[in-house]
């Protein structure tokens, strides 16, 4: 949690953390910067010290709302640095250095958020190279955020455990307006006797996650069919919904205006199930209550990925594991960590470079999945867990399991 | 426009441009992947060739509707190049180094997308370190795509022209609603007798959007009173709508899943206008009016704002020339190109450095405005405009400009 910020820096020889750029879609900007509605900024976090925010004057009211204390980087006139530098790289050097002099900063110097890439190389050279005094220390994986967020504050928590109440309720809405539609020939059909589409069904859950106080960022998944075999196939809009097919419906909105994601997913069959795809969703249901019942504190996230694969791989299925190329069987991670960012830390995949561990305070995804494309079919279960200061875990994610959705025929 | 590209690059010397990170969020990728929907990929477009989408295996049906030639990244097996190479760090150099190896790629490459700026750092550093024959080109300002995405193709311009239509629907909407409320003691109220609330406009408008086909990701501006004069105040949730009372509503959505945006504002005031704020609004549409008579293709975006500035000060009105750090008066800059960014070329803003000309196939809003937070009002009006190959300018934003809106007393 950011409250492990300055152990982190110390921990890392870090003097300063700079956080700049946009705030939406800039999660680690949102996170420092307590939801404020900006649409740009610097932050710098002192060693020791609170974070600063420099603000541009017309964002004035909205700096102040994120509670922090305040540069009015207008005070620096930067478009008169960027005059005398020349250009706008030498003017985005002048306005750090002047900033960093104001605030006392130098030393080791590490930057965060997203900006180009290109322009990053760009300034964070120059800078390093035109500043006595300051080195720029490049994080690539498990920076001090990556870490701070491994795991959540009671704040944090609750945020997270509301906006799982919401999504719920979303997907609830979901299935029952999918249920409140008749069937002929096997397809769902609207009033006037047109198919009912996968974009109707996505436009009404728009519509109630608006009023629910949330967003979709990503686009949500509900992909029919051979569609919901692949598993980042989002579904095609003018899909029609037939019994009998499996329909992945993967939902992942945040808090209106860039807060704090939930993550769910569940499969469904209109009508009845056929009897292979009652297996398959069987067996994921299977794996998906063995994992459950192995999750214990400090447990590594790679672990439960390959118990996962042990499970499947015994089954008959081919895995990751089995051949890295799979594209009928297992063919995912198990989870991911889910905060201000849809994922995060702790991982719950392979490879011997992941070290992550389910510690108290830990948000994750559980969501094994089986796919079969060539046979149009694929299952996916995905609820959100979270492990308390005692060591126990709890599913954010309330919502049933169960295959098959009746509808009226 | 897209076709500019290869000309950039040969005056750069540039061999290769590389665009990766996620999709959505990232323009660039986007306006690279013409929409499809990836969640990441890494695009190489070498010099005089087709660019080549490198995506992951889960993600193939996406990329195949992207149109372009496609390399699965599975095949250089990721997750083992990162255990071969002990960090993943290690592992993004050496999956670059194999698909630069694969399209043949070598000499000067320039990399361009948004990622986290202490890992493009790490990554690029590195990369160039570790690469015989490669080496980074940075551009921080007027890169190739900044200078692409100076002029829209006529594809492109049909989608923008498509937006504004839909933009101004949502704001006929919004008004519409805003009328079919009745007034009690000079506030708009409920059936129920409570406020009207600019959570409630906000909210009518998310709903008429996704009708629409379009997404609000910056979050629209709906100010009122004070508010109303500070031009990045996105408007207070819980504020009523009181007659007499300027509102600036600024509404710049774009296609849903990440397209084209559109960009307009328009200043109301509900049943009558104090006598100040017509005068000022006047005075804002007087200035708009002769921005519009002076436009001329080739004319230097900086001139513009010259000319605004000319025209209020000569009104009284202090201005961002006069006082750098103004907040009552003219505090911004005219306008800025407008397409998969919000905020692109060409800018309509001061400084000797900014050479950007309204040349044709550009798109551009024109916004003047006057704040007056400290008496309790600003006032701005915007529209998009866009060149065509004969030089005629043409506005994009159908919707009248009249401060007063009238409502049932």
């Amino acid at each position: 949690m950011k409250s492990d910020l300055d152990r982190l820096m110390a921990e890392r020889g870090i003097d300063a953390a700079v956080v700049s750029g946009k705030v939406y879609g800039n999660p680690i900007m949102y996170y420092m910067t307590n939801g404020a509605k900006l649409t740009q900024g610097i932050v710098v976090k002192p060693a020791r010290q609170p974070a600063v925010l420099g603000h541009y004057p017309m964002e004035r009211d909205e700096a102040a709302r994120s509670g922090m204390e305040l540069v009015n980087l207008g005070e620096f006139n930067p478009r008169a640095l960027a005059d005398e530098a020349g250009s706008p790289l030498g003017g985005a050097v002048l306005l750090y250095q002047k900033l960093f002099e104001r605030l006392g900063v130098s030393g080791g110097v590490a930057f965060y958020g997203e900006q180009d890439q290109g322009m990053s190389f760009a300034l964070l050279n120059a800078l390093q190279a035109r500043t006595p005094g300051l080195t720029v220390i490049s994080e690539y994986d498990g920076t001090i955020f990556d870490i701070a967020q491994l795991t959540k504050d009671s704040a944090e928590i609750e945020q997270i455990t509301e906006v799982g109440r919401k999504t719920a309720t979303a997907m609830r809405i979901a299935v029952e307006f999918v249920q409140s539609h008749r069937t002929e020939d096997d397809v769902m059909v609207k009033e006037d006797g047109s198919p009912l589409t996968v974009a109707d069904v996505k436009r009404k859950v728009l519509h109630a996650l608006i009023e629910l106080g949330l967003e979709d960022p990503g686009g949500m998944i509900f992909a029919i069919g051979r569609d919901a075999g692949v598993p980042h196939s989002s579904g095609h809009s003018d899909d029609q919904l037939r019994l009998g097919e499996t329909i992945v419906f993967d939902l992942f909105p945040r808090q209106a205006g860039g807060g704090y994601f939930h993550d769910m997913t569940r499969t469904f069959s209109l009508g009845y199930a056929r009897p292979e795809i009652q297996e398959i969703y069987d067996q994921v249901k299977f794996c998906y209550d063995r994992v459950v019942a192995a999750l214990q504190v400090n447990e590594l996230g790679r672990s439960l990925q390959e118990l996962t694969c042990d499970i499947f791989e015994e089954m008959g299925h081919d895995t990751l594991r089995t051949n890295p190329q799979v594209e009928n069987g297992y063919v995912h991670s198990l989870g991911h960590g889910v905060g201000i960012e849809l994922h995060s830390r702790p991982r719950l995949s392979g490879g011997k470079l992941n070290a992550d561990r389910l510690v108290p305070g830990s948000v994750f995804s559980i969501e094994p999945g089986l796919y079969y494309p060539d046979r149009g079919y694929g299952v996916r279960l995905e609820d959100l867990w979270t492990v308390d200061r005692d060591g126990g875990f709890h599913c954010l994610t309330d919502f049933p399991k169960r295959l098959v959705v009746p509808v009226r025929t």
